[in-house]
């Protein structure tokens, strides 16, 4: 065996493992029955010990210096290695005990979180999300000193590899400059448009299933590698070569399911889609949560909120719920799915507003990591930044910095990748629709395989050969930056919307 | 640490493993799109190979050493040493080399089986089925060494760990003289009675499945640590404390799911039903099959084919479907549940005939292992053995030797199981309701509860903390006999019934 066959070998079982892992969570998710919790728990954790053991092996070291030397190597081999040791490095960074107090604070947190939220109670939180966040500095100390990064660009890199907060802050402050006056000028086009009805319910759910299940045919999902399913928060989960999504159902709104089913589906298409030939190996997998959130919002946003998709939609709904009058116009349908309002809620809101809620987590779980300003002062931050961003004026904390799971759940240098995530979908959607002229018009047809076959042969195929802005270079012919995101906004939201 | 709490933590650890092994299994036989079987394999075989590293770790004979010298155990913990023991003697009997040759010939004979049932084409799987026999007589012979037992009685030790064939015979003998002259006998009285017809669908899935979950609450099953759902075969799976079950609908005769429901639930209450301070030690678990089938056969059996469960279920039946006529009465029900056909498949089989089918394939199971019969002439023996037990004449194999899947999957010492448990739930039933004299009458009127107490009391608490003879005269005052079973037959199915 050569070394590379060795570390072949040895993370295609670890990528075995975290299959295992991922049925399980999804299990957790969709079909666990409660009383199963605790049992769980240990299940999953005992998983994740021995998953991490066989990523920080101490033989890898090793395997990896010698692979170096093999000349043999093509560049999908080469690629692995960089990923291995990228993994590798991180992993080994941390002792043992940080991992466990991270763990332990992060659970008792995210209990204290479920009801400190319920009753708008900063003050409580506090003594539990100041634990949280001081040993999410010491990962990211620990991190950034292995890999020569801040903090928080330590804690950035295991969501976004080769993401760095300087980058961020110039897209992201292109965005503030831009979007404020934006949302005004949409405000006042969409103000002066004449009021239309929204379609009234019940909607059966076994009917808005159908549909969902329908548009995921016509998206080119798999479904002899995949299941849709409903849990309480829609995700894209399971295992490789089975990639199961979830939505959730609203009688009174079939938008809500259809819009999670699009969102899902659009990261399934890239777990799908990913090469068979290094499914199993860290080279195999996704590129990063910026990429994997534009596949999503590519579909979700891009092409399913588009005049062409509600075209084709349209009539589907009208049919599948039996829908007559202004309300199931194509055209006011259209206007619902594009409408902006501003507001509290960060998962409640709409394309043009949604990158406002980031950025102000973004600047203040940046300063917060950096220990630039107390933690106690998060609620007025967050109002000012509210203010400022979004010009609502927040009433209370459940509202405000107490609405997001991933602070509590130790997720500190995510939120970024949410809008990056969004100006990638516009610029590779641009690249698209550039390269393929047929894909938008196409869609109005209920045909997507144009955009899909651009998106397997450029995006899906590549797993993580290249490193992002590379992948997204060859794509599209430059490195991200946010004139697609601005074009597009501008074109469907301005004043010729 | 004391020796005796390392092995505790030790054996936690390994079924945190197995829990996360039957939540897979589970999903794999339910939810699983058939794209991923591939995927699903390598995890589950990994997950396996861990798990037995696990149960066969060097540590675990100088801990045993120790703990046995540890004097303040106490009764649960002594036995649960003693099943530790038992559990890595077997696991540590086999080289690895055998135990990857069995799995690999199980794998290629099953697989072959599936065409050669569909073809009935004996001589087809001769030779992969021989490879399986022949592994598992060295399979027996290496445990059967260890235990000083005869590798057919190693075998059985499996499943009914401390079970010997020469106890079996003389069970299985005394059942075999009896049951063809009654099976006769009883054949008579029913062909004396009027003919009445099935009740006629079609049976909306819905409806079985609402009436599956009553029958299952009215037994007591908790829906906190459980499901029901469906699969192809019915079965009782998951984890501690996720204890999921399965049956399958047919449209056209809704006694099929329900009689699952009832069996696999009475297997889910011994589950439920297992000691919770030792929930996740061996010393915890079911006692062996027999035990565990008693349980599912005392449930489906003995109380649920009972006059007075029928009493109770049937004006269920009546509203759930929508049913009345003659077929529709309690006594038209009654009889069609208790109905008695000799046939040719063993699944499909009533109690009265179910016996002489497992009996057939015990006796020929135990002459294959001990090479007392050659391989080639199990169709002519099986065929005669059919015939002498049941007085049928099999027209093929599909009918005949190749219906189950048991010897081409490496289950042998299994069968016997089956009519076991017939007989220890007879024996359990009777026990039980001298004991608590109100079980039946109660039942009548939908009331398990004093049922449900008596078994968790004397059999599902328990655990393994006995032996199953020891077990058996605890709760019933004498070792398994085919008393109480003949017993029954002659109560329901003899002239007075």
């Amino acid at each position: 065996m050569t070394a590379y066959s060795d570390l072949s070998t040895h993370f295609g079982r670890a990528s075995a493992l975290g299959n295992a892992v991922g049925i399980l969570q999804w299990d957790s998710d969709v079909m666990m029955p409660k009383g199963a919790a605790g049992t769980r728990a240990e299940s999953m954790a005992l998983l994740r010990v021995m998953h991490h053991g066989m990523i920080t092996d101490a033989r890898i070291g090793d395997w990896l210096a010698d692979a170096d030397a093999d000349h043999d190597l093509g560049p999908w081999e080469r690629a692995n290695l960089r990923e291995i040791r990228r993994l590798w490095t991180v992993e080994t960074a941390l002792p043992s005990d940080l991992v466990e107090a991270s763990s332990k604070a992060i659970s008792a947190c995210e209990m204290k979180w479920r009801q400190a939220r319920a009753e708008a109670d900063f003050a409580g939180l506090l003594p539990y999300l100041a634990e949280v966040l001081s040993i999410q500095r010491e990962i990211g100390a620990a991190k950034g000193e292995r890999l020569g990064l801040s903090a928080y660009d330590a804690l950035l890199n295991d969501y976004e590899p080769g993401g760095r907060s300087a980058k961020i802050d110039l897209l992201f402050d292109d965005l503030a400059d831009f979007l404020p006056g934006f949302t005004h000028e949409v405000l006042a086009v969409q103000g002066k448009r004449p009021q239309v009805a929204d379609p009234q319910g019940p909607f059966a759910i076994e009917k808005q299933r159908a549909l969902g299940l329908r548009m995921m045919a016509a998206l080119g999902y798999d479904f002899e590698r995949g299941r849709l399913d409903v849990s309480t928060h829609p995700f894209c989960g399971g295992a490789d070569n089975d990639v199961r999504i979830t939505t959730r159902y609203d009688e009174g709104d079939f938008a809500k399911a259809l819009m999670g089913v699009l969102h899902e589906t659009g990261h399934a298409l890239y777990e799908q889609g990913r090469p068979q030939g290094f499914l199993n190996q860290p080279v195999g997998t996704a590129r990063g949560m910026s990429l994997h959130e534009s596949q999503s919002l590519l579909v979700e946003m891009q092409a399913c909120r588009s005049q062409e998709f509600i075209a084709f939609a349209a009539p589907l709904m009208r049919e599948t719920f039996g829908g007559s009058g202004p309300a199931w116009e194509t055209d006011a349908l259209w206007r619902r799915y594009t409408r902006v309002e501003p507001g509290f809620i960060r998962v409640d809101a709409d394309e043009v507003t949604y990158p406002a809620h980031v950025i102000l987590r973004y600047r203040l779980e940046k300063a917060l990591i950096a220990d630039a300003m107390p933690l106690s002062e998060l609620p007025a931050a967050w109002n000012a930044g509210m203010k400022d961003l979004l010009g609502v004026t927040v009433p209370d904390d459940k509202l405000g910095c107490l609405q997001d799971v991933h602070w509590p759940s130790g997720g500190w240098g995510y939120f970024p990748t949410y809008t990056l995530g969004a100006m990638t979908a516009a610029q590779i959607f641009e690249a698209a629709c550039t390269a393929a002229p047929d894909i938008l018009p196409a869609i109005g047809r209920g045909d997507f395989s144009g955009l899909l076959s651009w998106l397997r042969s450029n995006i899906h195929s590549q797993g993580s050969l290249l490193e992002t802005d590379d992948l997204l270079t060859q794509a599209t012919g430059r490195p991200l930056d946010a004139g697609a995101f601005k074009a597009h906004l501008r074109k469907r939201y301005g004043g010729e919307g």
